[in-house]
């Protein structure tokens, strides 16, 4: 049976996150609703690099699924916009050899998160990025990166509800901080991220910038295993995955 | 009694438009419900500088109302904010002289049109601006916009619908459409504006620069004052009300 690769991108604003869920509108939903519709009832279901929370944006989500239409691979694309809302849209797909999986094959994931640091809110802003109005210290937060890229165990900076089975271990290739005027640009890439793992480094590192944590003090924090040292969870409206890479 | 004038940025999305109207959510009745929170009760009335129609979006709209209350002017806006749902902000108030109005002391108002010129739709970007995947010839549109500039009779462009009175001769002191990468940006600048009249503008220069009107019929289409020889109205979500100057 041909399987079919796609990325994605949507505006979470609108969902309640990726996963179905009965009874509320979900990437998830909305996706296996329209290979419905293109596979005239038959129920197809859809597999994730990962799930993502209630408004939580996708530059680059990537999925697949399985099918019996001989429909070329790049084809699904367009099949797929003409029956999804506007904020959910299918940006390239492609057909893959039947080993392929979305999730057990990623090599790495990218995450970026956006702040606007700025007395003011801007109204058109606030579904894509946080309103930090308070003075940071982008340098405290780079040196703070680099003590968490690399492998560590990230219990520390995991949700303390958070259900995974297996080591809290993995591995940060960049972590990484821009300050362009009054726009702020987290970039997190990895082996692999626990739950709401960027969000609680965000909203660590930007204690760090207000100088309530020293940098030097993410090293203790990694070692002690403890999510009550980290700092609270950014909120989601700032986070985007970016990229998925197999 | 005090007057206020302020100056409101809205995201009109989630707006039935401007205008009060019964059982809708709209811009004046959550500033008016705003406002009779802070006077305990009693009726508000606001006064724009104009209506804005559902989905168009506000950077400058300028509004005043009086008030039996003696807070100083430039406190009104944070009062308002703290009540105010996140996608309507006033940006800044004072007090101004019992003479001020908002409508009809108008010398100037500025909208801005951006479209999105490339095949690919940007989800993020679909409120905000209008997505057109044509070809276009900027330069004759520019052309185009230079017979708009002045003061003509605008019936052509303006809806059929209008309940104007009076005469439909307006001052336009600049209209112009610069092109950067794949983002289009129109500004209009003038004395005042018909209903619809902004974007059956953009709807026509959109013409003009798919090479469906030659940029030098615009000149007969003004003597014509004729609706029908205008081109599509284009849709609310690319107006931006940028600016009022009094």
């Amino acid at each position: 049976m041909p399987k079919i690769k796609c990325i994605l991108q949507y505006d979470g604003s609108n969902f309640f996150g990726y996963q179905v869920q009965p009874e509320k509108r979900t990437v998830q939903g909305e996706l296996e609703k329209a290979l419905e519709r293109i596979h005239k009832g038959e129920k197809i279901r859809v597999h994730a690099s990962g799930r993502t929370d209630t408004g939580v944006h996708a530059k680059g989500q990537t999925i697949h699924f399985e099918t019996k239409l001989y429909i070329p691979g790049n084809s699904w694309g367009r099949a797929l916009n003409s029956l999804l809302p506007e904020d959910l849209h299918v940006k390239a797909s492609e057909e893959v050899p039947e080993s392929f999986h979305a999730r057990y094959d990623v090599l790495e994931k990218e995450y970026r998160y956006f702040i606007l640091n700025r007395k003011e809110p801007d109204i058109f802003a606030r579904n894509y990025s946080y309103h930090f109005p308070y003075k940071i210290n982008i340098e405290a937060i780079q040196e703070a990166c680099r003590y968490l890229e690399g492998t560590h165990d990230f219990t520390t900076f995991s949700s303390a509800r958070a259900t995974v089975k297996g080591d809290k271990v993995r591995t940060l290739f960049e972590v990484s901080c821009q300050k362009n005027g009054d726009q702020i640009e987290f970039h997190f890439r990895g082996s692999g991220f626990l739950y709401n793992m960027v969000r609680i480094l965000v909203g660590t590192l930007l204690e760090v910038g207000q100088g309530k944590i020293d940098p030097i003090n993410i090293r203790e924090m990694l070692e002690k295993k403890d999510r009550r040292l980290a700092g609270k969870t950014a909120p989601a409206q700032g986070l985007f995955l970016w990229k998925v890479v197999y």
